[in-house]
């Protein structure tokens, strides 16, 4: 059993959603946002993010933490608040000892909705369906537990190959010890 | 007496100068560079910044926190990681409860060398004289230390005017007082 956070950062609003892998079943713990107060001050709003997510570690204790990769920010000055907010959180996440894995957002919409040219509607359209929630799940918190997800089938289609590979070399190694006379 | 940590942060490089401010004297603490591992992955980059401030902070006791106020970053790909760092050594600063105070590079160079348009060499230069140092400080420490000296003359000028007009009200209650009748 392992228990992913994702995160979705944001200088206003942070995402994030806890889903727990138990082999090729996917089960809900918890999602939710940290919104930071519109006339705080940077520093008060990196802190929010911060203590947030250094919160939700502390209470849920997940393995690992999943968060989507900025490839082509809008423009210079939306990059550096973006940034800022990242930077809190992840450094939240890995000063507490957690390994911090990216993912484009293209391959999360992949995993999650099967294309990578899918719209955040879709995101939490499947997200609803893939952990079988009550009701769709706020935006940001949706974007986090399609990271999550993301991380969780990344890491067990790797897991198969590793298996398949070492399957393979068990053979190649039998066959290798069968041919010799 | 006041303790000012001044920051300059950066991906690879994060400079630090602590300036201690008596009355009108200034003071040379520390200063130094927390340098990034090239091949470390994000998130460790970022611990290291955090961590490094955070221990700098633990070891001098800084009174408040100034950092260079980011107006216009040359492309949304350096914004992103410029924000990532500003990000990580801001947390640990306002999360240990320093008030963190921004100031335009403008204004930094024009505190320290007289013009907003100065270049890095000159900051280095004056900062050597201001802070009676024996050599020339790394550029990314002698910025940081730049970002603690106009911290403090900006402090020390707010305190002039705010006393100049605690003493105008004061005159002004008096000659309210004595043209009663």
């Amino acid at each position: 059993m392992a228990l992913i956070l994702g995160i979705d950062p944001g200088s206003r609003i942070t995402g994030f959603g806890l889903v727990s892998a138990h082999g090729s079943r996917q089960e809900y713990v918890a999602s939710g946002c940290i919104r930071t107060a519109i006339k705080a001050s940077l520093a008060e709003k990196l802190v929010e993010i911060f203590a947030g997510v250094t919160e939700i570690i502390q209470q849920y204790g997940p393995d690992e933490l999943a968060i989507e990769k900025v490839f082509m920010a809008k423009s210079a000055d939306s990059a550096l608040k973006l940034g800022q907010a990242r930077g809190a959180a992840i450094v939240a996440g890995a000063s507490l000892g957690l390994a911090v894995f990216e993912y484009e957002a293209r391959k999360i919409k992949q995993a999650v909705v099967g294309t990578g040219a899918a719209d955040k509607s879709q995101v939490q359209h499947m997200v609803q369906t893939l952990l079988k929630l009550p009701g769709q799940p706020q935006q940001d918190a949706a974007d986090a537990l399609a990271i999550a997800l993301c991380h969780i089938n990344t890491q067990q289609s790797l897991a198969r190959v590793a298996g398949a590979n070492s399957f393979r070399r068990g053979r190649m190694v039998n066959l290798g010890a069968d041919s010799k006379p």
